[in-house]
């Protein structure tokens, strides 16, 4: 192998590919990115062995080959060889070098025959989502997934058709969050699937970096999506989704109405003097009255009333900070409706019931 | 005790102040900020024991007063209130509010008269020195002061008159660092001081606002300094730090000079390749070139050439590449003098036989 190709250039691609690699591996080739020259491009791959990402770039192929080295190590080369250098690529004797402009590497490497690649088989659901859609879909939603392990069917963002609509849902059993949007042409027929919070994350990155339509294939154990010149590679969360929508309140007959930044600031404000490991924030609703409060042993009490529209019978509930926060920094709109019961009932969160997005939230004794 | 205040202006002073508290205290009162209020002004301290940070703004005080309430909670409210807004203080029954917009906060409070204070007792040492000249100092030196407990006497910077200059010395048996500036007025017969750790770093961060001269007063227990309108008081480090002149070789007869920049980023490449523990960078000379390499049994070996002049005869030599770095990134000029005696001897690093600064460097065996 030997080629060779802009140090920008590659150094982008890296990024994109060694963000998947873990930093320990008990697998000495899953530390390793695989790069393969052939005609007038370099490939990469990456993998977990759950995910893989491959990304394709031009470069000056003199030798067409293929060899694999440690992801990090390269990355690093890469990130500290000057600017604009261009970097020629080589693989001689087991070694590979590196060499741009004055400086050399040679690189330990392993067989390119040992990296193992996720088999895609056949992934008959093919579909477009823009890039913005599937960026408000993950931003909606990933808050909410589950990092409990024992709950592995909720470390993910379950994606499934409900009333002919694409719906993402993400819960780890205290709050839970919902993002509704058109099905997509080719959708039809897609099985339910979980796509686990590592994927997620990964495709959330490349997306800042895209502007076009996202490309996804999947089946009921394996998705694909192509972000720009990256495509990902997913297995899917073999378990079953609860059924979430039994949590989602019909009948909550108490409605607020507030501007959202107020609220979510009057929270952040009140919780300053709460201890790290209980952020309960009490709220009191009273007629066009909303008054927060936390309540620390340790330190004090703080107390902010924000405006707000309310009319139903006085009420108070309390909720996790954090929790209320990251909601509502997701709401774009100058209002948010929420939904209540009682202070132990689900709360429903929303903009409003034209809203694609939908948060239900559980309080917490106060 | 009653006083108003501009948020922005209790948001600055507290973040110069709660930066010395601790986050872990086993002596409830140290986690807390004294505030003063008398006359036009509120005077703010805070304290671990060693060092303490006093400062005062004004303020629209209309009952004069004083009580301690937890430092970073305090911060942390002053944070997230609304910007612009008049923040009202006052106490009440061991309790201090905190009023600002439509939020209140009702602080636990202990008792002022258990605050404890550094005893200031006599400070015959008096003088003043440039803004600029400080930073220098410490930023020339503190990378190099020792981590290492058990060397009570080195964690801090060594601050001597020698040759009728004022020397700043900072060492962890690996490298050494010296500054050298003219004695200022008022230093003539000061005692040798170690000024800790944590009071060069408080010191180095006010001295970001900084821009006037600076205020030292000092004994041989202690040190006052006032940069800008905040004041540091701490105890010095009570040992003996080793007569450091003896390990600045004199006689080093192998001369390399090259530009640092080169140099600095050529080590950053090679280390590249070095596994975390071992960062040992080989520098070969031989007549005007330098080579640096690195070999790492896992990751395989870097190289460049870095152009420089050099006339003496071929020598090897290993240096920890962190450290190498830290110094060359103090070098301001465009050439840097590296003076050998051999690959086991002490190695000066400076800019120039008149530059202020000089760097010793123990070689590492490659």
């Amino acid at each position: 192998m030997k080629a060779t190709v802009e140090r920008a250039t590659l150094l982008k691609s890296l990024g994109h590919v060694q963000s998947v690699v873990e930093r320990r591996n008990t697998i000495p080739i899953l530390s390793n990115v695989l790069i393969e020259a052939t005609g007038d491009a370099i490939r990469l791959m990456a993998t977990d062995l759950d995910l893989q990402v491959v990304e394709s770039f031009a470069a000056q192929v003199s030798t067409p080959g293929a060899t694999t080295v440690s992801a990090h190590t390269l990355f690093d080369i890469a990130r500290k060889l000057p600017e604009g250098s261009q970097v020629e690529l080589s693989v001689d004797n087991n070694r590979m070098s590196v060499v741009a402009g004055r400086a050399r590497f040679s690189l330990a490497t392993l067989p390119r025959d040992d990296f193992p690649v996720i088999a895609e088989s056949d992934l008959p659901t093919h579909f477009w989502l823009p890039a913005e859609t599937l960026k408000q879909i993950i931003d909606k939603t990933k808050f909410a997934i589950s990092t409990e392990e024992t709950r592995y069917y909720l470390n993910g963002i379950f994606m499934h058709i409900a009333d002919g609509n694409l719906r993402a849902v993400a819960t780890d059993g205290h709050r839970l969050a919902r993002v509704t949007t058109p099905l997509p042409d080719g959708a039809a027929g897609m099985p339910d699937v979980i796509v686990p919070r590592k994927c997620v994350a990964e495709v959330r990155k490349l997306l800042d970096e895209a502007d076009t339509d996202i490309e996804i294939s999947l089946s009921a154990s394996k998705i694909r999506l192509t972000v720009g010149n990256a495509t990902l590679t997913s297995k899917l969360i073999d378990g079953t989704f609860p059924d979430y929508s039994r949590v989602i309140p019909t009948a909550n007959d108490k409605l607020l109405k507030l501007d959202p930044k107020s609220f979510a600031e009057g929270v952040d404000r009140v919780a300053a003097i709460a201890s790290e490991k209980t952020r309960a924030v009490k709220i009191a609703l009273d007629r066009d009255r909303v008054t927060l409060s936390v309540t620390s042993p340790e330190n004090g009490t703080a107390a902010e009333e924000v405006p707000a529209d309310y009319t139903s019978p006085p009420i108070e509930v309390g909720f996790n900070a954090r929790y209320l926060l990251d909601i509502l920094n997701e709401i774009e709109g100058d209002t948010v409706e929420v939904h209540l019961a009682d202070a132990a009932a689900p709360t429903l969160i929303r903009e409003d019931d034209k809203s694609p997005a939908l948060y239900v939230l559980m309080p917490m004794r106060v």
